[in-house]
């Protein structure tokens, strides 16, 4: 029985995502089993009337809930009985339960990840690696998406590998492509830490590095895996989801501007659902916290139930492939040029 | 008479969408007198049969082209001959001559202006400002998306004082609202560099500085102006570009998956013309690189002869609103903080 925590407080549409995003899951797979953490009371009324396996559900009472707005450091300091940090200690404490997943806030989650749960021996630094959908119908991974804001080309060359073993065990992509986000194709470009970071990728034989990647050709297919600073990597994936939702705003402000036009989409009613379920990002979970020694997920702050489900599920695979156990053999190979 | 230079090569459509685009200008401005470089057979080509002012047209011949895929610095150079060196030289010797506009390499575009034309006094770099469409039907500038992959917060300061210049007096914008990128609204957000820069630029009153902007928010029509360092910059832009480019080509071939959607497409023509219009980057004309002390404008490699014009018109307008002079007084004032 794989135990996985499900912090249910700290979302937009939280507890009631949380507690029925868990029980999708737990439907989903016979062999899991789920901490609850938060309000024990507020948890109860999002089960009355629910149907589960209630032999596989459990619920932690924790109080306390960590604010969006709150500073980190003193959120993970100062909020112990707050459902986010008791799902960590318990992480951290029990060897029985492998993985967390929350919506809560993303500074407190890495803040508590990087000081309560260990990394995977060799790892510099622990990344995000957010998963969007490319216009063929596959799926790409940034790592990192900002938990680092600034890195090293040894940081750059694990986030690849991590990402790497990630997209091949978790979502079946054999030997994925992987490109180094950059101002231009040519190995030459950027600043000195991308530079090198180009001279690393290139040198590491247990990824598919196939170069430079500029940020205009994120959706195209061509790639599986964005390595990225922290920085320049959060800006590619608020960007994208950003102009979609724009762009789709504008769609529809423009379709009620005319009765012929209202007449024209009414026709193409399921197409634009299609596009629009196409581009929630709902629909692909949330960032494991790549390097980690246990598992860490970051569900989006405005995770509904399917996408609490999702970020479980992720969780789930992880285990089952044992990623972090695949990342540190191949991290420490490289671990003397650890800087 | 404001004398302007037209690169006629080293574009996607060259030479025939900078011929064509200059006579578009030509047309639109009668104080307004065209130098073309490039090769003059070419051009005289291209002109053939076409009716223009003559008296404000003038060639010079430039057999050499620089292409894409040539390093800069060598580029500028070697290719003495070529039609962007030509016409850099003209623009910084000849006093006569205020401005110039090229679709060709920016590598070697930036290198040239850098090393041939000179700085506003002040200006630690010069840098690029493209302009896109908000969602609100109105527009938003980008400093810097690409000329200074590394940046100080002073830097940064410099590229809020000159694009908001540029905002207020080329687009008619009053007190324009100036943002910072960054990976989140908190002013401590980001790395130390854009700490620093956002204390700076709150103590610049010379700007309407209104804080961090997370990049998803870019096209929502509450920023004028987002400042960035020139990496994460130009990952904005080409990702905007590159996210509605990608969209609009899959819900193309959506609807010609099904008779049904290709009906209600139809009944829907103008509207997704005009988004494409909307959408289209030519009409936004190009990157004027700010902070030189005479106009040099940067169209998109695939310019048009609409985009080719409206690169003529940002660099007219530069000059007769006299940016320059205008950045140079405000900068000097922040002078002794130089790095």
């Amino acid at each position: 029985m794989l135990k996985v925590l499900v912090d249910c407080f700290g979302g937009d549409h939280s507890p009631e995502a949380n507690v029925e995003g868990a029980l999708m899951a737990l439907k989903q797979f016979c062999d899991i089993y789920l901490i609850l953490t938060g309000d024990e009371a507020a948890i109860r009324g999002c089960l009355e009337g629910k149907e589960y396996d209630a032999d596989r559900l459990e619920i932690v009472h924790a109080p306390e809930v960590i604010g969006c707005d709150e500073k980190p450091i003193d959120a993970v300091r100062l909020k112990r009985e707050s459902s986010m940090m008791k799902a960590i200690r318990m992480l951290r404490d029990r060897d029985d339960i492998s993985a967390m997943v929350s919506t809560g806030s993303t500074g407190a989650l890495v803040a508590a990840a990087l000081t309560r749960i260990g990394r995977v021996r060799g790892v510099i630094r622990p990344a995000f690696c957010p998963i969007l959908p490319t216009m063929d119908g596959g799926l790409v991974g940034i790592c990192d998406s900002g938990a680092n804001v600034e890195v090293t080309p040894e940081m750059l060359r694990q986030f690849a590998i991590m990402s790497s073993l990630y997209m091949e065990h978790v979502y079946g992509i054999s030997t994925p492509r992987i490109a180094l986000l950059n101002v231009g194709k040519e190995p030459e470009k950027g600043d000195e830490i991308h530079q090198k970071a180009h001279i690393l990728l290139s040198e590491t034989p247990e990824i598919n590095f196939v170069g430079n990647m500029e940020s205009r050709d994120l959706l195209s297919g061509r790639y599986h895996v964005v390595v990225a600073d922290g920085f320049s990597g959060n800006v590619l994936v608020k960007t994208t989801e950003g102009t979609a939702l724009e762009l789709l705003k504008k769609l529809k402000k423009d379709i009620f501007s005319r009765t012929i036009y209202k007449i024209g989409a009414l026709l193409m009613k399921k197409m634009f659902a299609d596009e629009k379920e196409f581009m929630n990002y709902q629909n692909y979970g949330g960032s494991v916290l790549l390097g980690c020694s246990k598992t860490v997920v970051k569900g989006h702050g405005s995770s509904k139930a399917v996408s609490v489900a999702k970020c479980i599920e992720q969780a789930y695979r992880m285990e089952q492939s044992s990623v972090a156990a695949k990342t540190e053999e191949v991290i420490l190979k490289y671990e003397h040029y650890e800087e």
